[in-house]
C-alpha cells in the first residue's frame, strides 16, 4: 500500500482535521468524534442544505460545505457511512428554523442513517426533506432509475440547491424542489482503470488487467457494464457520451453543463483529451454547453479512471450554476 | 501503460487543446503548432510575464495564463522544454512596450531555449529579464544553490510576480526583482512514491519497491538525496520541513506561505494528513503560517508523492501573494 498515512484507523480522522486546520475560515469541526463538518460561520436564515457519505472522496462531501453550497456534512470512514448520531448533528447544525434538506447519494447504508436522524429530528420539530442523487447509468437500467448510485452529478445538485438556498424568502420545498429537478436532469457514466486501496484493508479494492478498463464501474469499485480492452481516448469519450445520451433525455437543442472529473489519479491532461471529443461530439448532435467542470470533484483517493456527467440546463438551473460561491473546489473562473 | 490518450506523439498538443477549449474565456492558442498560451484577452499596457517547460505538469506551466499571472507560455512535449520559435512567440505576444520578465524553471534545455530566444528579441528592440527558479533543495547543496532545479516554488513567483506586474507604472526591473525575491525567499522538497509514464517511451520513469520512497526526487524523477523504507505520515512531514528549515532562512518569528502539492496521484486526503504535521512543526518553531495552498499545482502526471514548499513573506509579498487572480488553478478562497 503506497499510501501517506500514519495509523491506518486514523486516516479519515486525520484527513478531516488537516482540511480544517487548513481551511479554517471556511470549516468548523464538531460530533463527538469531529465527524461533522459546518460552516465556520453559519448562515443566519435559510434553508439548511445537510449532506454526507464515506471518507475517500475529497472534496467530495465535506469539501463543499461553504456559502453558496452546503450547511454542513456527517462523514463516515473511507468507503462507510456517517454515524446515525452525526447525520443528527449536522442536521440540527444546519438549521435555522427553516428546515433542512438531505442531499446524499442513492447507498443503502447513508440512506437508513439519514432516514433514522430524520425521523428522530422530525420528532423535535426540525422538518426534513430527503433528495437522493441517483445519477451513475452504470448502475442500473433506466426504467429502474431508483436503484441507480449517486456519483458526480450530484456535486451539480450542490450547487444549485446551495444557490437557491441563500435566495431571500427561500423554502426548504423549493429547495429540494429544485434540487430533485437538477437530479432528473443529470446522468454520469465512469470508467476505471486502476484501484485504490482502503487504508484499513490494506489492498486494492478490485484488479483489472494491465490493458483493461471497467466501463460503468462505480466509484467504491462496484461492478459496472462492462471489461474490456483500454479504450483510445477518443473512443472512449464517444462510448461514454453516447451511454448518456441514449440514457438520458438529452436533445437537439438543448444547453448542457458537463463534468468531466478524474477519479484521482488520472492527470488533467488525460481530462482534456476526452474533453476535445466530448466537446466535439456533443456539438455535433447540437446540444449547447456552458463552461465545463474539469477536473477532480468527487474522487476515489488514487483511483485512475474518469466520470462524466450530464446536466441538462434550462434558465433557472444554469443562473444557479453560475451563482456566486464560496469553495476552494469550485471555481467560478472555470 | 494505463492511460487516457489517443496517439501519444499527440499528448501534449491534445492536452493543450482541449485546455483552451474548456476555457476559451481565458486561454487562447498561438505558435506554429499551437504550443503558446496566451491570453484570451491580452493586457493592455504591463510589464509582460512569460513562462515554459514542457506537458506533463498541469496545471504547470500554461495554465497559470490569466489576468494576476501569466501573459504567456510556452509548451513543449511530455517532459521536454518548448522551442525556440515558440519561446520568442510566446515573448513577442507578452510585450506591451514595456518589456518582458522570463521566469521559469533552472533546466538546461528551457535555459538554453529561452536564452536564444530573448537575444533574438532584444536585438528587436524588446527588452527582457530572466528569472529562473531554483527551489528544489533535493536538486544541489545550498552552497551551489544556482544548479538546483526549480519545482512548486515557480508558482509562487508566478503569483507575486504576476499581481506585480498589473500594479500601475510597474516596470520591467521591479516585476523581476521581485519575482527574484520571491524565489530567493522559498525552498521546496519532494518525495516521490510511484513513478508516471512518458507517453512517447511507453514505460514508467523510474522503479521504486513496494515500500520504497525517493526523498528529494525531482518532478521527472532525477535522483533526489536517499531511497528508503516508505515513513509514516508525520515523520515523513517532519523530515520534509526539517530539511527545509535547515536549508532556507527561516527562523522563529518569521511567516510563511506553504505550499503541499501532490505530484499527482497522492490524493488531498493525504495532503490534509501531512498538512497538521507540517503545521504544527512550523507553529512549534514559533514561525507563523498564512492559509496554505494545498492541492494539485505543479504534477507530473499520474506520479505519486508530493512536495512541501515554503516561502518566507514579508508584508509586500503577502499582500501581492492575496490580490485579485483570474485563474481555475489557483483559489482565494484557500
Amino acid at each position: 500500500m503506497k499510501k501517506i498515512l500514519n495509523n491506518p484507523e486514523n486516516y479519515a480522522d486525520e484527513a478531516l482535521e488537516g482540511m480544517c486546520l487548513a481551511f479554517p475560515h471556511l470549516y468548523a469541526q464538531s460530533g463527538e468524534a469531529g465527524r461533522v463538518i459546518t460552516r465556520a460561520t453559519p448562515a443566519n436564515s435559510k434553508p439548511g442544505i445537510v449532506s454526507g457519505g464515506g471518507s475517500g472522496h475529497l472534496p467530495t462531501f465535506a469539501g463543499y460545505v461553504g456559502t453558496g453550497l452546503l450547511d454542513a456534512c456527517a462523514v463516515g470512514n473511507v468507503f462507510a457511512g456517517p454515524a446515525v448520531m452525526d447525520c443528527m448533528d449536522a442536521i440540527r447544525a444546519a438549521n435555522t428554523g427553516k428546515g433542512v434538506l438531505l442531499l446524499f447519494g442513492n447507498y443503502g447504508g447513508d440512506k437508513m442513517n439519514f432516514a433514522m436522524a430524520s425521523e428522530m429530528l422530525e420528532a423535535e420539530g426540525i422538518a426534513t426533506r430527503t433528495v437522493l442523487a441517483c445519477d451513475d447509468v452504470g448502475s442500473a437500467r433506466r426504467d429502474e432509475r431508483q436503484k441507480r448510485r449517486g456519483v458526480a452529478g450530484l456535486i451539480y445538485a450542490y450547487k444549485i440547491a446551495g444557490a437557491k438556498a441563500e435566495q431571500p424568502d427561500a423554502t426548504l420545498d423549493q429547495v429540494a424542489e429544485i434540487a430533485q429537478r437538477a437530479l432528473d436532469n443529470t446522468v454520469t457514466i465512469g470508467v476505471a482503470l486502476l484501484p485504490c486501496t482502503v487504508p484499513e484493508a490494506g489492498k486494492p479494492t478490485f484488479t483489472l488487467a494491465d490493458n483493461e478498463m471497467e466501463f460503468g464501474m462505480g466509484i467504491h469499485g462496484e461492478p459496472g457494464i462492462h471489461r474490456g480492452p483500454l479504450l483510445a481516448a477518443d473512443t472512449l469519450a464517444d462510448e461514454m457520451l453516447n451511454t448518456l445520451l441514449q440514457d438520458g433525455d438529452i436533445r437537439a437543442g438543448d444547453r448542457v453543463a458537463v463534468m468531466l472529473n478524474s477519479l484521482g489519479a488520472t492527470p488533467l491532461e488525460e481530462l482534456f483529451i476526452l474533453w476535445r471529443q466530448v466537446r466535439a461530439g456533443l456539438l455535433g448532435h447540437n446540444i449547447s454547453v456552458s463552461p465545463p467542470q474539469i477536473g477532480r470533484y468527487a474522487t476515489s483517493m488514487e483511483m485512475a479512471g474518469a466520470s462524466l456527467t450530464l446536466l441538462k440546463l434550462d434558465d433557472e438551473l444554469e443562473s444557479l450554476l453560475n451563482a456566486p460561491v464560496a469553495s476552494p473546489w469550485w471555481s467560478n473562473a472555470s
